[in-house]
């Protein structure tokens, strides 16, 4: 099971792109600047679609290789899996609770807080050791992401401060959700497939629970929304592309949890929010902007010194040979 | 003569705060927003106080030890030292045509590119090695600089191509100027009192030649400016401070580049922008924005980088004995 580097760097491109063509998926689903489908169904039916075709990938994994497919059957390992759930939940009603505080722009730059927290909780959680580089990196990573994101308004730093610490604990939140994940994805050699049917399960679960709530809080005005026929009114191709994609992307992260890490995750998602900012002044012909310039240099230098082996800084006159072959 | 790194950095640091107060100074030396003096007068002025101070340090200097202070006597070597006043001249010409295409906001911007135009040169005319971290570390504190000083007006990109050229071609004649002083400072070991007298008595000539042009060209309608008491017409005690600390800074400029580097000084001036921008929001009462935020933490981060010894980071145990005494 030795996953090259390359595989990695495509699987986190892979990433970047399929994270940045969901924004305009979602954009381009819009009819007339508006939803004509329910949005809340997406996720449900992205976790549905991963939980299937994890199963039908564990099948064939079992029929191939019996004995070299290795699954664990425990109540409590497979009480581990609701949990990343659960974050999300509280995460989601903290991020309500922001929104109060403070504007959807200022939000969006607070989230990028994420990338340090994950950095910490990486190191303290996860006891992975960081060296000098990395942790400069991951600073100019949420530098540069912020840069970006620079409007003319909402850069003043003026919301009242209780938006600011729901701001802070919605990042903790978000890093702590990515790194249990992580930790719950290697904390043994189980199939992947075999983890991701016991995480999507909960994920179908807290999905469905949540549009029901929705639907009573509102006394079923709009019917009962995990009925087939309602789930599906107004979709269209591209509500499908739009659902097909999340759950995509939901693969492509479990797959970088098990064999690279959060970091990696982080990059690549952070990347996309850029990329798709790129793409957007070339098909919607808004004008680039400085600040998307400096925050795109910015991120890429973080990217070179995150995955900089300082072996390679020294001068190779002064390299002792034994040193040459330690790895970071 | 072993000047150590702790003398530098105070250096630096001073240079820092001296850079600083010029902008502050200049603004207070206004009156109701208008200069009441000629401030055309106070470059000339500076250096000859740079000049006089040179000339007592130098005598000083020989009357303490006449055989310890080295001094060329050879008109070949003393015409090496119009050549800086001679760039900044062209430089001068340069900015005015430039400023004919873009705004000044844009022109400041541009600016930072002297930052990278430095390295290349230094590396190039120099023959200094830049290891890949201080490359990353340039190019982040010119993004860093760039980052502090977006507006909401002019970060759109948008001035005529030649604009740009002009621009770059600006940068690269600051670099140039900078990157020639230092080669000339270190080509010998010539006193550096001495040197600065050669440096600065050309320095007084162009100034001079420079005010007597302007009235030429204007019909003498001001009078003549290089009489003392045209010269000094509206001079108060705070334009007499702009005079000494221009020319403070001048000498501590000389300083580093004798016995620092190029490089030094570009983090000086860089940082001390951003400074002036920190203390206009608390002397001014401006609102602080998050661009100026941005910007302050990528160019810390950039002075960490470019300082790294990449021995250090290293894990002591992969480390060979010889190699932690080796120096970058």
């Amino acid at each position: 099971m030795a996953i090259t580097g390359y595989r990695k760097l495509a699987v986190a491109a892979t990433l970047t792109i399929a994270t940045s063509s969901q924004g305009l998926l979602t954009t381009a689903s819009k009819s007339d600047g508006v939803y004509k489908y329910n949005f809340a169904t997406v996720p449900l039916l992205a976790e549905l679609i991963k939980l299937i075709t994890s199963a039908l990938l564990l099948s064939r994994q079992m029929t191939a290789d019996p004995k070299g497919t290795i699954i664990t059957k425990d109540w409590r390992n497979t009480m581990l899996y609701p949990i990343p759930s659960l974050i999300y939940l509280v995460h989601n009603n903290v991020q309500f609770m922001t929104l109060k505080y403070v504007d959807p722009a200022t939000y969006q730059i607070l989230g990028n807080l994420k990338i340090v927290t994950t950095g910490i909780l990486f190191r303290v959680m996860l006891k992975r050791h960081l060296n000098k580089l990395q942790w400069i990196a991951l600073a100019l990573l949420m530098v540069g992401a912020t840069t970006s994101q620079i409007g003319c308004s909402g850069s003043g730093l003026s919301a009242p401060m209780q938006g600011y610490m729901l701001g802070v604990l919605s990042a903790c939140l978000s890093a702590l959700a990515g790194v249990y994940t992580e930790k719950l994805m290697k904390m043994n050699d189980d199939n992947l497939y075999w983890q991701n049917l016991q995480l999507y399960s909960f994920g179908v679960v807290f999905n469905a629970a949540r549009l029901l709530i929705d639907d009573i809080n509102v006394g079923f005005v709009h019917g009962f929304t995990l009925f087939p026929s309602t789930m599906l009114r107004g979709y269209d191709a591209v509500t499908w592309m739009v659902v097909c994609n999340l759950a995509f992307t939901g693969l492509l992260v479990s797959w970088i949890m098990k064999f690279a890490d959060t970091i990696v995750k982080v990059y690549s998602t952070s990347m996309a929010m850029m990329v798709t900012m790129v793409l957007s002044v070339f098909l919607f012909d808004i004008a680039i902007n400085l600040q998307l310039v400096l925050g795109i240099i910015t991120a890429s230098m973080s990217l070179q010194l995150y995955y900089i082996n300082p072996l390679d800084l020294i001068p190779s006159a002064n390299r002792h040979d034994g040193l040459s072959q330690a790895s970071r």
